[in-house]
């Protein structure tokens, strides 16, 4: 039988598609990419894993199960440390300090993408609140995949570091962990929870979507 | 001494002034606002006083005094029947059912400004979640007095239906109770909460401007 | 089929009886309780609505449908002005000032009970929630229904006012209501919520137990 | 001049003596309390520290600041894992298995306890929760010094292991860094909030209180 996870993936697959085909990530593919689109990104994407932490502290205060507990809090502690030190290494390759990580202020998707999750995880239930934070954690282990098949891409020492944080076996192992969670919360979820969590893993994917495009023409406030 | 509202205001009058001047309000006033852009904007507007109630409750819960609480659930009660009426009223002469407002889809900028107020609403202090509330309450007075000095919408049955409620001398008083209510939090507030009081509104009197962008340009999902 | 609101009812039957033949009850159908209890009720009574109105602002706040948000706010509404304003007009004849009623500090049983509650409201889906506030809601009409059966209560003009107002039709009605509501939430809802929502639901029928048990013996902090 | 944090301490000092002279601790001390009290308290304390783990990743979520952001997150992932692992320890050593800890219902005075602390937690800024959460963290590293001095307790392995968690040097730096944040979120804040804060900290002083009472009884549900 097909898992919940997998049910929402297909049902996503056209967004996922221009995720993955995105020129920004094509670009990366092929090591052509502007550095300066790429240090724009950098910056958004430290801020918003500070706000995806928020989640995940919330996420860890709201599941029932203590070893379920246990996971979230080691996944919430090394995305603190892991990723957000690599961006912070990356960052420094390319001049850009600590500080000016911290101090960068998110565009209009980026902050749309992230009160969208961050108030499901205050609000909502443990499945609703992991369906939201799904389609960015597995449609990087997706796009880093991709990346990995490259050949271009490994000409490019900061593109490759980065693409190879996520197509690493314990990147691979921790999104299989988290889709079978989604799907154990799914299958003991009722009706109305399964298609708000449904709904949200879509509103999701197109933030994806919007996200990779706001870093590609390196989005400003309109006002 | 100036109150901790009006410098808010002041601070953010350029923004507000392309408030008050967008197309789409200009065009209002005269008249002129072809019907569909109001029919849009009918939609997106029952689609975020649900949101803006959801925030009223939550302020509700968290408010410390008796009477401070009361006056919310008044107002989150009047908000659900009376500006929602006025709505559906609106809607129904313009043969938009109520069930079609009750399902209308919010926009990207509808979506990303409801959420920055209900994730405020959840994770911050009362003061913040009010501060972020203010720019669309006040903002909608200062159009709602603007609008009534136009002769020619007075023609307009339903945009000067809609406008009048914005100037009628109730609403003018409650704009007037809120803002007090928000100068004393901020009084009791420290420098920090305030810092954050003050930053709230200034998103929100962004998001305010963006959501009048949105209708005038029936802004869509780009995927 | 049984309702899911009757399930729970039945299998708490045994604390329900304690409840309504608890002593404190007891001696108000006989209008034989001292009047100081009564006033230690009034106070702790009145401490306790105000954060039962909290929890049914964030109840307000996460409910999906619009109707019943109305209903929701109604409630609230009413809660915070009807059913307070009685227990203040009975204060005002037993002369505690309203000043009084909200100074009031709650026992640790009453503060126990409503933090339960409290916390539910925020962490929890809607469902349980409301299966959480249903227990004193519900028992309040089968106390009042109890004591309008006693010939002795009309005697006593305050503790025939207060039950009065639980066996009146509108609170009948509201009551009805409210578990027509829990029981679609039930249905909607999976196996392992609905086991919370029962949960709760045991856990608030014996905390009413042990408030009256709290208000008859005026019970102190330790500390 | 003096800190906030031992402002707090001051007063509420005859509520701390009453806990470092409570029976319980004092038979700890001389070796002397009978083990099924001791295996009481490790079922009870297990139940408590889940839900302080909850706590932790609610503050982790609502923080500002990222390095604290990141300390909260080490925190909590070693109080669900090494502060927890300690109490499995010694509860295999005692015959309980893990399976019996997790299985573990809450007494009313846990309960009443962290649901105090977890409602302040979602509702209440990063000052309250901490303020309330920390008489818990706190008065342990006293009595943790206070039983390093019993000569007696060296002879009870069991007793021992306990309480040299609690006096350990990096026990103590947690305390006095957890303290030091309090100290200076109290300084941003207003006068209300300090206000709020200090009757956090007095509330959960009284919970530690009533808590050793509990365990010493071996409290029970009354129904």
């Amino acid at each position: 039988m097909e898992t919940f996870s997998n049910k929402l993936r297909k049902d996503v697959d056209p967004i996922w598609q221009r995720i993955l085909f995105h020129p920004y990530l094509v670009e990366i593919s092929n090591a052509t990419l502007p550095i300066e689109k790429f240090m724009f990104y950098i910056k958004q994407d430290y801020s918003f894993l500070i706000q995806y932490a928020r989640c995940l502290g919330i996420a860890t205060a709201k599941v029932q199960d203590l070893e379920t507990m246990r996971t979230f809090a080691s996944l919430l502690n090394s995305s603190l440390t892991l990723e957000m030190r690599m961006l912070e290494r990356l960052g420094l390759s390319l001049r850009i300090s600590i500080e000016e990580l911290k101090r960068a202020e998110p565009t209009p998707t980026n902050l749309a993408y992230n009160h969208y999750m961050l108030y499901v995880s205050y609000s909502g239930t443990v499945g609703e609140a992991m369906a939201t934070m799904l389609p960015c954690m597995w449609s990087y282990q997706e796009i880093g995949e991709r990346l990995d098949k490259s050949e271009k891409i490994k000409e490019h020492p900061i593109y490759s570091e980065w693409s190879s944080t996520y197509s690493s076996s314990e990147y691979i192992d921790l999104v299989k962990w988290y889709k079978t969670l989604v799907n154990e919360l799914a299958t003991q979820a009722g009706q109305a929870e399964r298609k708000r969590m449904k709904s949200h893993f879509t509103i999701s994917s197109k933030y994806e979507y919007m996200f990779w495009n706001m870093v590609y023409k390196q989005e400003q406030w309109p006002i």
